[in-house]
């Protein structure tokens, strides 16, 4: 099955919002074995859009629209179909329920507008819309298959995953569903990690394992095809146990998880109290942690210690310990650890300080950070990084690495 | 004249990137008054290619290529205009020369793979790349204009602001510059920003002033369009100071400024220091300003006091003022930055409080926030926000609004 995706909207031809919803549905079409083909963009013009879908019907088995189901008279996706598939839209009663409880929910009035978003194409199959008004479609004509999608990727995401790809599995006669689950890696580069678990990278068909990298975790994504989501979760397992034995090391969460949301819910489970000072970081660990709700049973506080005379008058960092290992040491990561956690009576007290950039301090190359870990039972580790990054990133870096190594200590 | 972008790569047809080379490309024909009808994407595929383009030459005047000037037998858009051209590719000796200095430059070795970047169309114009090894080109053929970019955004963006562009101005058969001209915006919504200047917007021509959104800020961008730069410099500024008299209370930056960049500068040309004790945001706002160099003169540190009984034991806040008006309260704000000010010694001292969510919190509804500046002078001022996000946008904008009130105190 080849595909094609039409995204509809003059917004995207002036350069104002870019095409994220193409690189979501090719990423999930590529999962189910579907080829994309080719993207295409077209503003909000019945003749070009006409134009365009005639191309497609050429080139593609599938073709998928995001945007123009809204209620303005610039959305005209669905019109435009139905014109082109000489058929005709009808009232749909369980979408226009469903668009009359998303405004009672919202408690806002609806507009006559609105209704028009309750009309779908003609034996068309209603994709529901949990997250907005404006209903998927799904129908085949002459042997090809469309898919509507709305615009906003908050709606369109859902909607693909949970209506849109069992629609099309069901549709390419397979009785399958996809199960997919997400490893997620900290402290390993995406090429080190492929180069250890290559073997299993080689030998993937079902489940597939496919390694992804995003701004702040090395990512693999096992996924499975089978005919229950139980069989599916039996096929993983084996799998996921097998890149465990390999890397788990370097494994510290799945799916959903991100350092800090496993960070916060180890601390919760364990009941201890953390605080920090921070110093190249000056408080990005501490409100990465607080993004976390509920939280603050876990999290005291902390300080930010920016320069050298705020470490010893606002902790008491001792001046000798500064004078005879410098600012970017052990030795001052290891007290800037055990002086928070002493001052805020905290069980586990984390010390961040190094060269963020752009230039060398204190004799220390850009990039050289050491964090310390305080534990409730006295122990103290520190660890060294040599990151490479600009300012910014080498301390989001930083704050990132601290996060790690606390939920290392914690498990 | 017609426009066309066909990106090439089949990493945007996998989902693995994103076609944010259009959305640039976009944007910037629009400033120069070309119109975009549509965007394609297609694969490393000559087949598809070939046709792809074949569709674009018959509904488009400028077609506009990204990706596929590598180095690798995957690349392969110069082969295949070549083809549909039926001109041929030759050896460009100054792009030759320009990528050995590059290898010279990065101290790495050149391959032969290599010598392919310099090869390029025929009678083409060379786009120079000043950030990567591959020349763009620029032709003309049948009446038809052809740019070819390489894919690498940090490559593609400044070749085609700096050689696109005025290549594409001459063969309008413009004799023009293109100035542009950032205003940045914040404490007012886009929609709020577009009604007070609405008369402006409206007979806007040249320069045209075109309203943005982006996370951190509204903004307003000014295009002039000259025979020179101090031409087109002078047709923006009647324009700028005309929006100055109208919104100036809300314009805190210009071009590349962000909120903690303003801060910043602000911050050391006064040569006064800081200091912040910081509740709902947790770091966050001493975070944001630790972003940029050189700030160590100014920013002292601070507090993270997350919960009721630290914001006592670590600032001294007395728990009666917390009794009486509550955590979050004009009258805790203040207390928060008078406190941390006197504590770290600095000339300015910040106080964040707040409900960030998801829940309500001593009382207040999610999203009320109260920000307290405490100035060298001794005055305090507070600022209540309440805020319609989730919590960490609740979180983000608090520490930006922050920001934005130490910009108009410090001004």
């Amino acid at each position: 099955m080849r595909a094609e995706i039409i995204a509809v909207g003059s917004e995207l031809l002036l350069g104002q919002i870019t095409n994220t919803n193409a690189t979501f549905i090719s990423a999930r079409l590529a999962e189910i074995g579907i080829d994309v083909y080719y993207h295409t963009v077209v503003g909000d013009n019945p003749d070009r859009l006409k134009k365009a879908i005639g191309i497609a019907q050429k080139r593609a088995d599938l073709i998928v629209f995001s945007g123009g189901l809204g209620p303005t008279k610039d959305d005209l996706t669905k019109e435009t179909i139905a014109v082109i598939l000489e058929t005709y839209l009808e009232n749909n009663v369980d979408a226009l329920n469903s668009i009359e409880d998303y405004f009672l929910r919202a408690n806002r009035i609806m507009t006559e507008n609105n209704k028009k978003q309750a009309l779908i194409l003609a034996d068309s199959f209603v994709l529901k819309n949990h997250h907005g008004m404006a209903p998927g479609m799904a129908l085949e004509k002459n042997g090809l298959q469309y898919i509507l999608l709305p615009g906003p990727p908050h709606e369109l995401e859902p909607m693909f995953e949970k209506e849109a790809i069992p629609y099309l599995l069901g549709a390419l006669g397979k009785q399958e569903v996809i199960v997919s689950r997400v490893l997620k890696f900290y402290g390993v580069g995406e090429a080190e990690l492929e180069d250890r678990v290559q073997g299993i990278l080689l030998r993937q068909s079902n489940p597939t394992v496919a390694p992804l990298s995003s701004q702040d975790a090395v990512i693999l994504r096992l996924t499975a095809k089978a005919n229950s989501t139980d069989e599916a979760v039996k096929m993983i397992a084996p799998v996921e146990k097998e890149i465990r034995n390999l890397v788990d090391e370097f494994i510290f969460g799945t799916d959903d998880d991100t350092l800090s949301s496993k960070a916060a819910e180890l601390l919760k489970k364990s009941q201890l109290t953390i605080a920090a000072a921070e110093s190249l970081t000056a408080g990005l660990f501490l409100s990465e942690l607080a993004s976390e709700p509920g939280i603050s049973s876990s999290l005291k506080g902390g300080v930010v210690v920016y320069n050298e005379e705020v470490k010893v008058e606002q902790l008491g960092i001792p001046q000798s310990l500064l004078d005879e290992y410098g600012v970017i040491s052990s030795e001052c990561a290891e007290a800037l650890a055990v002086k928070v956690k002493q001052k805020f009576g905290s069980d586990i007290g984390i010390g961040l300080t190094g060269a963020a950039g752009p230039s060398p301090h204190d004799g220390k190359p850009v990039g050289t950070v050491w964090i310390g870990i305080a534990l409730q039972n006295g122990e103290v580790s520190t660890f060294k990084l040599d990151l490479s990054g600009n300012r910014n990133t080498n301390r989001r870096r930083a704050s990132q690495y601290a996060l790690y190594y606390l939920i290392k200590e914690l498990k």
